[in-house]
């Protein structure tokens, strides 16, 4: 099969990530004959230098045209301490979320064996945890209208939901839960806002259509609390966009394996795939930075987006063999020898 | 000294723990020579079945008229899986909150040397960990117009800060940084929200008043993270209501020692206490429940509303020699003899 993948490496250790995952990528399509055409192209700060914004409508283009979108990470201290900067990395993430249309954030949150010690969990709570988080993405209150009044004293945020917005991200959630444990827990805070409890009672109008899944309802608070004591007692979560921002980052830290956690962005036309670690400025040019959440959000690509499921496992596959014969960089290595980015990505591509 | 207190017991375990606490209190104020006269109030589902909403008129004016407000917990599970229940506990909650202009709730979190392998994290990352978070608790999405549109199929719900809003808020949190360790983080989503961004200039702008306190802003996602990671990293933390709904339970679970955790919800006239624990409704009656977050509130009581800090030492020493000396409830008592609700209420009052 022949793709094109937009590449958008994005800032801080972005670009250096991204290589490794190309290089796993080519190897991946060589060994099963496949052809890919990588279309690099701006984003983040990198794009903002370059052009002026952070999501230029260049950039749109070559996403809109590809089969999946390949994405590093983006962001830049300088714009982090002066909120009324007027364009800001974050913007272009937004706007590439919504013109894209990639309204269900992926976010799985699992360990693995070999690090479970990383976890800042005891053993036994961490142990077997196994769950994905499916976020809104565009719609909420980071997308609602936002403003001031009263000269600049008073700000307001608006949040929105519809209920077609709710159903189709449910739709995936039910979807997912029947290819898991048939668990599915709606997060929502209907004892206070309206919103919620138009996604409580969308959800709940479905379950007739999925019978076989157990859906339970949590408000967002309690699940803040459940996922710090017992993370193994979810599977497969759905939320909205501002709560899902919280949890699924506060779930990536359980595991102890952050810089090994993908996540995939899904619309009706296109995906897109990234780590779910930030630019980390400190560690940029270092060859230092973990490359394998970018190359495990490959692995989500290739199953994903393109439906080869032998493709992800080869990579997956390579992933669990670095980490078996401590192939790592030095977040990993225990006081071992450390590999550089570079060294883990060619020992990955060499391996597949 | 001559106190009214009124007393707000609730439902579920609500009246149990709020009973040890009158006899702590009792003992307390016999002991320094104080007089405390109780103003029992309905409150909660309890309310709602004896007249009909959970924060009646009558049981305002008794809270308005006393010099602090004692509260068990609300809530009751026929409630739960109804979201459109006309008539809900939490309004109850709300509406006082609003009505006693209580906009400031100060949440602590600390570790009982005893108490740390309760924790779900391992000992080295939660040991010294001492927090408070201060979250705003009359404005925000709590508060904000909220409704549905187009036949129902919208919802839509408003998230509204003035610049005083966050100034009161902010100056307490200023004020408690000063009498501890002089760091502040104020806690938000600036790189997306109108109301982030006012919540940050207006902190910002603040800054030069305490010159001696250093102030950080992080991002509510980031700060869920590291509340996992490194929760002995934080002293005082500001923030906006939702976000301190989901931070401050986050936070409660690290220490393991929920069951012991106070709290206090300050306005300009009148301050309430209660335990942070909800109202256990499994437990109810069963003389199980640790009263000890309560007797604790009872403490802050004390020391913050009536400015007695003796009573309040006296009330923890006692509480600190109860976990010493295994005069406890069974979630601590680690299969040793467990002691029922009212015999730990009674050990702590003999021994004031
Ligand atoms: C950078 C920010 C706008 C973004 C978000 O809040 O969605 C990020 O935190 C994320 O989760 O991808
Ligand atoms: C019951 C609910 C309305 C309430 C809130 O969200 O404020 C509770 O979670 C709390 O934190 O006191």
């Amino acid at each position: 099969m022949k793709f094109n993948i937009a590449l958008l490496a994005g800032d801080g250790i972005g670009p250096e990530v991204i290589d490794q995952a190309v290089k796993v990528s080519d190897a991946v399509a060589k060994k099963f004959g496949h052809e890919i055409t990588w279309k690099p192209a701006l984003t983040g700060a990198a794009a903002i230098d370059a052009v002026g914004e952070p999501y230029p409508d260049a950039t749109h283009d070559i996403c809109a045209a590809s089969d999946a979108v390949l994405f590093g990470a983006i962001g830049h201290p300088r714009f982090d301490n002066d909120p009324s900067a007027k364009v800001r990395p974050e913007q272009g993430l937004l706007k590439m979320r919504k013109k894209l249309g990639l309204f269900a954030n992926v976010r799985p949150t699992f360990t693995f064996p070999s690090l479970i010690d990383k976890s800042p969990l005891k053993k036994e709570r961490i142990e077997g945890t196994d769950l994905v988080f499916l976020r809104e993405l565009t719609g909420g209150i980071y997308f609602g209208e936002k403003g001031r009044r009263d000269e600049g004293e008073t700000a307001y945020d608006n949040c929105v939901y519809t209920r077609a917005e709710v159903q189709r991200l449910a739709k995936k959630g039910f979807e997912l839960a029947m290819t898991r444990s048939k668990k599915l827990c709606c997060v929502d805070k209907a004892n206070v806002l309206e919103t919620s409890r138009l996604w409580r009672e969308t959800v709940q109008a479905m379950e007739k259509d999925y019978p076989e899944v157990e859906v339970s309802y949590e408000f967002v608070d309690a699940v803040a609390m459940r996922l710090v004591q017992w993370p193994n007692s979810y599977d497969v979560l759905i939320t909205e966009n501002l709560f899902g921002d919280i949890l699924t980052d506060e779930a990536s830290v359980i595991s102890g394996s952050m810089g090994l956690m993908p996540s995939a962005s899904m619309g009706s036309d296109i995906a897109l795939f990234e780590p779910i670690h930030g630019s980390y400025p400190q560690a940029t040019g270092l060859n230092i930075a973990n490359p394998l959440a970018t190359v495990l959000s490959a692995a989500m690509m290739f199953e994903t987006a393109f439906n080869l499921p032998e493709e992800g496992a080869a990579i997956r596959d390579v992933v669990n063999k670095s980490l078996s014969e401590g192939v790592v960089t030095e977040d990993l290595a225990n006081g071992e020898k450390a590999y550089g980015t570079q060294e883990v990505g060619d020992w990955l591509a060499a391996n597949i």
